[in-house]
């Protein structure tokens, strides 16, 4: 990544994210202009900005360093909706909306879990029915971010038989309209972000909104997975680094039992065990963003075992800083308190531990361990 | 246990507790009335009311099935300021005290964690000085839970040369009047606790309001958190198997990838071994609650170690657990999301986990393992 | 149990089995004579001699402290072979075998397991027939602990519709002669117990040699592997005390980076943490003592929790402590070297974890959780 | 690395190594001829080959797949000896001893660790005096690899104030000779590599037998542990990679409860789990051989990481692998069984975890995380 850009990310955190990063959080507040100027700067989508997947991943972990929600919302507009019409759409879908998405003029919201069936994807029972030459479109979808304030949905419908599972499944593009329903859900972390379920009634659109072809919308939910899983385990490390800079700040400062914190042992090995950790989610980041986009399905147990292990990792890393914290990290105000709750998403969303352990044993039985481990 | 007082607290608990326990944690509110109402039925300090240890054990843990913040609240009012009270009060302060505390008509804090200090707490900075007779009170309290609402605090402060530590501290009962100043800390789990920083300016107090003894009060302390840190395990023990019930629920009407989630391995490992450690917290429990309460500074160790893995594998059942309700975990209105942040509370007050390893060390440079292990 | 019974083991230990430990590691050696001196003693079955559970396990304990293949030989001897004759044999079979075992006079051998079907023992194919009104019984048996020098066998064996599992499995009592033949299984740890597969060709009993009834013989095992799961995850608390001391004793003299191990925080906290669990286990097998040996099923999923974190947390403890003796750990001639791979047994023997998660998930399906955590 | 290379350690492992491999283990064999022929095709010494840091790695990694103990050798011989020869040998000790080195003509010990000190090697008291313009060495190592067979030893001595630790350490290469008195001491596993204590009493060599200058034996210690610690990573890696080969061969054989192993949830989760670690292990050795061999010392914090993570990792895995394998992990003959001995040592050896938790802390201190997160 040119230190240009670097140094840029940076910057626009500490003026733009970190003053807004606790009223974000306690008042579960959406800030809408915040998405504008990061569009501004190109932050919103750095791949459709012609940046890598790995300054992509940087800018997020910077983000995430100061506001988990703030890189998720990155994650949902930039990722998981504008990265699918950027690959997938026609040249009158990107013409219409992936400059408006970039700049944030508009917010895009990915719909693809459901109430019946969270982490089974392919069972969802979202409809799409021809009728007179329009598709119709009836549905709720759960857990979409930025599902409340969306102007647009990328919606994943049956367009044929349930059993066919995730071959008879069509991604639509959704403009917001009457016939759009959110409801908001409030959840323990990464709020502001705008959670909804997101009912569509009767929402008719025609064949021109049907992004990536009739019957190939799991291709394209699967690319916006792949990339947002890679994006998550950035905001897993980020929110990790956040928590380790202030913990390891306090520690200096706070003297108990004779010394100061960092002068123990304990309080050392801590660190030096979470620092490790942090190290390998790093590198696992690195190695999958050496592969480029196109390969990304070819990689999918690598992408897997990074989302499981990042999440995961992170979330032990947090959990011992707050263990360093102490009541501060207990209260509202310090950092640690909000890492914790957020990271706790990542084991969660985009697929939860279990759907990776699925996905990575499929490719195991597909293509022995090998491939995984050179 | 009486199966008669196990089921009225069960029934306590379903009738008073549940409808206000998600407006407890989403407000911040303080449930006053419910206070009274636990004192009527002699909830609040069951060891005053001729229960037994283990019985008190059983209340907390119903309690908490429900609500970590009730269950704390009685911990702060019934173990931290009524036992030590009952134990070493004199004539004069049981009869002004002890009944109208037990009785929910006035609430006690327990000052002894201070800004300074933190978990060493044998280094508190709070001096009372003796001035024409009386006893002049100045500093500040942390972590006080009930600290916004108390009537009365139990208050340790330091009666002589700070280098002698332990040696030179006393508890005082300090009368809410203007020179206390409680401000609020706001947290992430147990609220509606009034958990205040107190701070405690030219307090005035004289030698009847000493409890146990000039220069006795770590002795005060101690006891009190000895019963503190029974009764805290018993709180991550109750939370833990509040969440148990509500994943085990969910995982019997959940359907994903064609099964229950009940009916998949996976799943019925997780709950196993979350059941296994449970039970391990419990045999624990009813080993502490073997002893005299005369002794428990005798099986401090097990104390500790009681509460050092009730307050761990509490935590690491819980987070399993939420990771089986997946997105409702997640959300608010689940049992299992509130228990998620109450628990976390449980590893750090009253002692953090380092403390605790530092008490079992001590422990064992003194007495040898084997008094542990038998 | 009783001070002389404690000093007692306590001396045998010493003098007897200390001096053999590492022998028996070393050379796979079955150490016969001892096991004779343990039946002299009343220590091969100390349910038999009329001690209760709890002293049984302290017995084994003292034991396992210095030898991990005596105590797993007393657990053969006395709770696999001993105590279901003890509990379910004819009046005749008393007579005829429980002097002789519980002096150590004859060496018995119980035959669950089968190469076919491992944990899966509902499925074992080992047949008894019955021909000319003698039942004649073929099949093989694995990892029998004393099944190379053992005198007489109890053997599962099908007596009807494999269809019907459990259902039909009787005990059989089969002396030794010439249609059994054992192979040797060498091991990774508690060597020199005779680990053998054995194989029995056309061996003819008759009717007054089935113990406990025909197709009563899942009741028998079952009975035998309760008592085995308690007895061996004593053993794994004894094995991690032994590894306990001799880490202490290093922590106390070795002196590294300007101060002993002892002094050091990270090691404290190591012991520490050790402490705790190993009080965990001990607190387990207290509970599960309280009930009467008729009532052993009742608390099945006890015992398996017990068994299920007994053999786990003990595997941690040893593990740590192996880190604190270093690569005198790692070396021939310390305690814990031996300790660290005969601990990994107990995750395997007598019910595999996986197993014991099954049981308790039936138990939980069937009586809730609330018996488990009384 | 080249498909060539990878296809010929591949084939020379599977001819040379697996055949000796388990006798290496029981036999606490020495396999001489087996490093002869290492070194007549390359693979003692991949660096002084002109292959790559990875190319080293990926070489090792196979070889351990198969046997530890071979691996560990190759270690000893190529990482610990060969190369500080290579990168600090004047012309003269490069030509002596380089070729005969590489092509397992003579063997090399690589002496750090005494019984005073082990992991706090700036203390070492093993000395050098000068006398009559030679240098007279006293002392012992232990742990020395190879030790009991080596030819030559590089031996870390004192030649100042023992105050002044790493700053008056100089590297010796002394010859196998009467004054050199080694002493075997047997291990838990990676036997058969000749694992010794060494005695050097009263050693004469001359000061062309320095290694890398006067005193500047820590840097010449330190270059070879960093190169070891990379090794041995790689060591734990392919443990791991072997035993999980023998695993899901047996998962997928192995029927229990109506079902091949692999068909379960529980176990498809375990080794997917197991796969993910292997996976974040691998990408941090990837990221470190990203570094010139001129940089290893910046990047030691990274180092570090990755060893600590490394081992603990593998020890997981082949845990959990071993659970998968049940009785047959436990019994000799099966690849698990040796794999969980020796990755045991990958925690000790070239700086034992807390070792690493040192450095990486004065790395932070030092350098901030940042460099380490990059």
């Amino acid at each position: 990544m040119s230190e240009l850009i670097l140094s840029s990310i940076k910057e626009f955190v500490k003026r733009e994210v970190e003053p807004l990063a606790e009223k974000i959080d306690r008042e579960d507040y959406y800030p809408r202009e915040l998405v504008r100027k990061m569009g501004k700067l190109g932050f919103l989508s750095p791949l459709y900005e012609g940046l890598s997947l790995f300054d992509t991943c940087t800018i997020i972990q910077e983000i995430a360093k100061v506001s988990g929600s703030v890189a998720l919302i990155q994650d949902a507009q930039g990722e998981l909706v504008i990265e699918p019409i950027r690959v997938f759409g026609t040249n009158n879908q990107k013409e219409e909306y992936l400059e408006k998405l970039a700049r944030g003029e508009i917010i895009g919201g990915f719909g693809l879990s459901e109430p019946c069936c969270g982490s089974d994807a392919g069972s969802i029972n979202t409809k799409a029915e021809k009728i007179h030459g329009n598709w119709v479109i009836n549905g709720k979808k759960m857990w979409t971010t930025q599902g409340l304030y969306a102007d647009l949905y990328i919606v994943m419908a049956r367009t044929g038989d349930p059993k066919l599972k995730e071959k008879t499944i069509t991604a639509f593009i959704i403009k917001r309209n009457n016939c759009v329903k959110p409801r908001k859900i409030e959840v323990m972390g990464n709020r502001g972000t705008g959670t909804a379920e997101v009912e569509f009634n009767e929402c008719e659109v025609n064949e021109d909104d049907i992004l990536g072809g009739l019957n190939e919308g799991w291709k394209v939910a699967k690319y916006a997975l792949l990339i947002g899983r890679i994006a998550i385990s950035s905001i897993a490390l980020g929110l990790s680094i956040g928590a380790l800079e202030e913990a390891l700040e306090w520690s200096k400062q706070r003297e108990v039992f004779g010394s100061k914190l960092i002068e123990k042992q304990g309080i050392q090995w801590y660190i030096s065990k979470s620092v490790a950790k942090l190290y390998a989610i790093k590198s696992m980041i690195k190695d999958v963003c050496n592969y480029p986009l196109e390969r990304l399905e070819d990689i999918e147990g690598k992408i897997s075992s990074l989302k499981y292990l990042a999440s995961n990792l992170a979330e032990e890393v947090i959990d011992t800083l707050l263990q360093i914290m102490g009541g501060l990290g207990y209260a509202k105000g310090s950092k640690t308190e909000r890492a914790y709750r957020d990271v706790r998403l990542t084991r969660i969303g985009e697929g939860a531990d279990e759907v990776q352990f699925m996905i990575i044993d499929k490719v195991i039985r597909r293509k022995g361990i090998d491939y995984l481990l050179q």
